[in-house]
């Protein structure tokens, strides 16, 4: 008597003819008679369910009946080889035990429901096909993600949470206190929530070459969006000695790599959200696996938008121009039909630590874009020269003394790095084709909402 | 001409034999005269160095001279064995470029300081090999933790960070909030710091069957103690359809693994900490991977630590007591002389959610101690019974209305599970022999202290 996931069954049909095997899981459907019973079972190694016979004097055909969808059950039974149904094989039972059965109200029934309406039931709603692919994909492109760093020499670093440091310099910040307000927990210092940990992840940097960060993040954005959440995860390399163009190469083969090995761990997942969510899909990211990204300087991104700018709702298209999503698009879905690289763009809107141009103008930065998303990734070169660094920071209204320790990183042997950050969420959006952020993350946090 | 980090260059010395090379990385020590130059180097990969000899006319001895210790440079060499050295191999270098060197004033020199000192400077303590070798050995124990998952079917479950749930209904909780005083960024909820992210674990494993999450967690909690911050990370599996006793079984497999696994990796770190921290620390660490984990009933740990109670600050042995670290080191490092496992915790001290025993006093808990510690592990069997779920919530002061999302996985097909969670920080300190959580963890928060 083995045990094995319903995936690894299903993998390999015929390694399992004839074995015995116990499968414990949740029954997502039941039908039949009281001669003879169907149930499907899923135990959420896979989308796909594995279907169980129940036929014979043995069994309670009216216990049968009485089970439904979402119930626990447990069953021994023998897998028999079905080379003409739609699933390679099914389970002959021989004993099952109803470990759980389900009130009449469980929301989860065969039918799938809109993904509004599930939105409401953050803790059931994974028990969905759809949501179920999400999760599988989103857990495997978290551990792909670590393997590549690992195997190209990366210090996994954790970045403070609750920081006194802005990183951005950009307000919209969660405030972090524990209600005493006598003697607060930080003292006078402000404590909030990280926007980003690349600050942090600089120091180690410097020491280890190559640090990479994979935690929340959170920004108090207002915005009622289909991509932005109030928490997500973000991935931030940091890699000392590189440059722009070389991080921009880095990205990408980090892209590559990591879609390419979820895509190949989850067959059944991808055809299901084609069929189901995008059926270009698959196309889409294998073209992206296979071409070579489009890099485009920002000033030659203007030009293409000042070509069509009677599309856009903001038509203002000058040296300045922050990008807004309609414009990334239009860079991505038409420009590129694909990933791109926008580079070089104004210092102006762009973070005080960005390696400044000699046009004075702008900085080495890098915006990847993606067709339906827009923004993906944001990265730079960081600015290495002391004075530099501080005039830009003084610009920008930060203080010299909350930011010396920075500084003093260029005192100290930090002799230039590069990175950027990957919102882990928007790349799940992107591999999955699902569109809004609250569908790929379990218990989605956004303005006024924070379900359980 | 090849790249490749010092740790593959000296884990395979021969392979290298008259190999040219580049090197980046930083000056450890810089000796020698003005016809013949020694720097070490270090690029973060490992805690040894790497030497690297100048001589001959090509040299500009006077700028040599001038590098300092932590200056980021670049090499061009030539990989020569020395099989009568202490190091397998040196770089005899052919040029060189002096990237960044760094002020007179850089803290961390050849001499190593103290660790108190170093707290002042987290940006740039990991610059010491103890540092270096603690924050090499965490990352590799991360990743290890994902591949063990990975390899045993869990998913990766991202539990919300800001909640407005309460898991262990315990307080000492960071409030979150955006500053809006008249538009609370979350309206009228409670929004916190997740202290766990268990119970939204659980809805997953309803489904999933095998979960864990791997995030930051927080307490507000003012004790100034060696092994409490306010901000650490947590590893949290949850299993359905598993007991107490599987669950333990589980924890030990999981342990044994990674612990194996990392210490195979970082040879040269664990020589380190063994020669610098603790002389006892692999003997300790292969004993744990070798024995079988002692389990001990909690009424049986009493009657251990009555008799010796004259040892004990709090000489209060009765059922009831929740163990303070005295009770629990005495029981690891006198009775079990490792780790050990106590189970069946008296409900009165323990979370609302734990599988109530059929004595009605205790509760289907275990804590994990280890030698110099205390607690590494605590978890438990869930209460799967939704009628005695909500009596012992009511009992500790949870509302149903806030708890019913979490009652109602019980109408939902939750057949019992069981799972518990790993400080991550603690078991780096119980790997490395480090004695104080603030050395483990790049950036520590405790109270009053949020450096950077």
């Amino acid at each position: 008597m083995s045990e094995h996931t319903i995936k690894h069954i299903l993998e390999k049909p015929r390694q399992f003819k004839n074995v015995d095997v116990t499968l414990r899981g949740w029954v997502v459907s039941n039908r039949g008679n009281n001669k003879i019973r169907f149930l499907t079972i899923s135990d959420g190694s896979t989308v796909e369910n594995i279907q169980v016979t129940f036929k014979g004097d043995n069994f309670d055909f009216k216990l049968l009946d009485e089970i439904r969808t979402g119930a626990a059950i447990e069953v021994y039974g023998t897998i028999v080889l079905t080379p003409k149904a739609k699933q390679p094989l099914e389970v002959l039972a021989s004993k099952f035990v109803l470990l759980k059965n389900v009130d009449h109200d469980f929301p989860i029934q065969k039918q799938e429901i809109n993904l509004e309406t599930l939105r409401e039931i953050p803790h059931l709603r994974h028990r969905t096909n759809l949501l179920k692919c999400v999760m599988l994909i989103r857990s495997t492109l978290a551990l792909e993600i670590h393997k590549f760093f690992a195997e190209n020499n990366f210090l996994n670093f954790s970045a403070p949470i609750i920081t006194s440091n802005d990183g951005e310099g950009a307000g919209e910040q969660f405030y972090v206190n524990d209600g005493n307000k006598e003697q607060p927990f930080f003292g006078s210092n402000n404590a909030t929530l990280g926007v980003t940990g690349q600050l942090h992840a600089e120091s180690y940097a410097v020491g280890f070459e190559k640090v990479y960060t994979f935690a929340p993040t959170f920004r108090a954005e207002h915005s009622n969006t289909k991509k932005h959440a109030a928490e997500f995860w973000m991935i931030e390399p940091e890699i000392a000695f590189y440059d722009l163009k070389k991080v921009i190469n880095f990205a990408t083969k980090l892209l590559k790599n990591v879609i390419k090995n979820t895509i190949k761990k989850h067959p059944k997942e991808f055809d299901y959200l084609q069929n189901n969510v995008d059926e270009t899909l698959l196309e889409r990211l294998n073209t992206f696996i296979k071409k070579k990204l489009m890099v485009l300087d920002y000033k030659d991104a203007l030009v293409e938008l000042e070509k069509v700018k009677d599309r856009f709702e903001n038509q203002d298209i000058n040296f300045g121009l922050d990008f807004a999503t309609e414009h990334e698009k239009y860079l991505a879905e038409e420009i590129a039909h694909g990933p791109i690289a926008i580079i070089n763009f104004p210092k102006s809107f762009k973070a005080f630590y960005m390696y400044q141009n000699d046009d004075d103008k702008t900085v080495a930065a890098f915006d990847l874009l993606v067709p339906g998303i827009g923004e993906l990734i944001g990265g730079s070169q960081r600015e290495v020269r002391y004075e530099k660094l501080l005039e830009r920071a003084l610009e920008v209204g930060i203080s010299k003394e909350e930011l010396q320790w920075y500084l003093d990183l260029r005192r100290f042997g930090h002799a230039g790095s590069a990175g950027f950050g990957i919102g882990f969420e928007r790349l799940v959006m992107y591999i999955t084709g699902v569109d809004n952020i609250r569908d790929v993350i379990p218990y989605p946090r956004t303005s006024g909402n924070i379900k359980m």
